[in-house]
């Protein structure tokens, strides 16, 4: 199978570490749903990033989906089988997934849109939302210290890291870097894993194209 | 455990109906995300429909997220367990999501941007996408009829008729009728069911805000 989406996406970047981590094998196809817009919609008309193409032509999106689908195929699993760990986890990588949608949401502003085109009243209200889910996201990583763990990745701590390297990487000004100690400490332990380094949100850079959603 | 959000987003809306065929007892507080913002931001600060909040106090987002954790909790389940029919199911949800993202875009465009803030080629993008997948989604409904029974919904088959009928009802000036006639069946199908007419979209309009996403 086959993944396609650019590493600059959180989207597609926490896609790439789970299927890793699931034992998962696939390739991966570094396009971007901007600047590769016409080969992308050859290969998916929605032009939607990530896409997981199955060996026989399945397309899966949306990033909670495709790794829902791929915990089925796992001989094991990054999620907890305790139901309170695992509303935990769900709530860990949703407050996560919020960080990542409120940071392309003020991307897409600036880099989308000409000056004049920018709403200011809108921005002023993502800022304030994605504020509060960082403010939320590293309290739930002090709070449950247990569930970070570079030695066992779970799709919520996977998430927390890809979401602040991600808007750090891109709106550094939205985190001062030590406003939120345990996700910069988090992020950092995590980005010397193996499996981060594999799927480097540095390299896709260098392929010049922004982030696609969901 | 309650569910907060107006049933005029789609994304309330499929977690409202597939909790209730998942068998799960819940209440819902229909809030909106602009008009009832400094009340909603109370019982979460992100401010993000649907949330369901546990008895303990803990804050799930995202209905896929939402809906994996519901499944983890019911005696039954809304998925296939055959790998094949799991990934057809995870591409008609995911697909289906599409089709209702791009129409909060739409929408948003529209509704939240004073009319010189609109971009044009960002409107004209997102269109496209919104008929590529309406496209998809209406052959991949007359592929696999076998998926789309109201006898035995699933997330796959709910995503889709509450998809339809949000994007006829915000927009349809984006989908005749009569141009994906599977869909619209399916939709009218579903609409007359006990689930969908429990959590009804007309409801909610009357509380006059606007959907919401994710």
């Amino acid at each position: 199978m086959k993944l396609i989406g650019m590493l600059d996406s959180p989207f597609v970047r926490r896609t790439a570490i789970g299927l890793s981590q699931l034992g998962l094998t696939f390739d991966h196809q570094s396009l971007s749903v901007f600047k590769d817009y016409s080969t992308f919609r050859q290969l998916n008309p929605m032009v939607k990033a990530p896409t997981l193409l199955l060996d026989d032509g399945t397309a899966l999106m949306d990033s909670s989906l495709i790794l829902q689908y791929a915990e089925s195929m796992s001989t094991h699993s990054l999620n907890h089988l305790n139901p309170a760990l695992f509303a935990k986890e769900q709530q860990i990588v949703g407050t996560a997934l919020i960080c990542c949608e409120k940071t392309v949401q003020i991307v897409y502003e600036y880099q989308i849109r000409p000056e004049d085109k920018r709403h200011e009243p809108w921005v002023k209200r993502i800022e304030q939302q994605l504020q509060e889910a960082y403010r939320q996201l590293n309290q739930l990583a002090n709070t449950h210290q247990a569930l970070f763990d570079t030695k066992k990745l779970s799709h919520a701590s996977i998430a927390t890291a890809v979401a602040w390297n991600f808007t750090r990487q891109m709106r550094p000004e939205q985190l001062g870097n030590d406003a939120f100690p345990r996700l910069r400490d988090w992020s950092a332990e995590c980005e010397k894993t193996e499996a981060f380094r594999k799927y480097p949100y540095d390299d896709a850079m260098s392929g010049g194209g922004p982030w696609a959603s969901a």
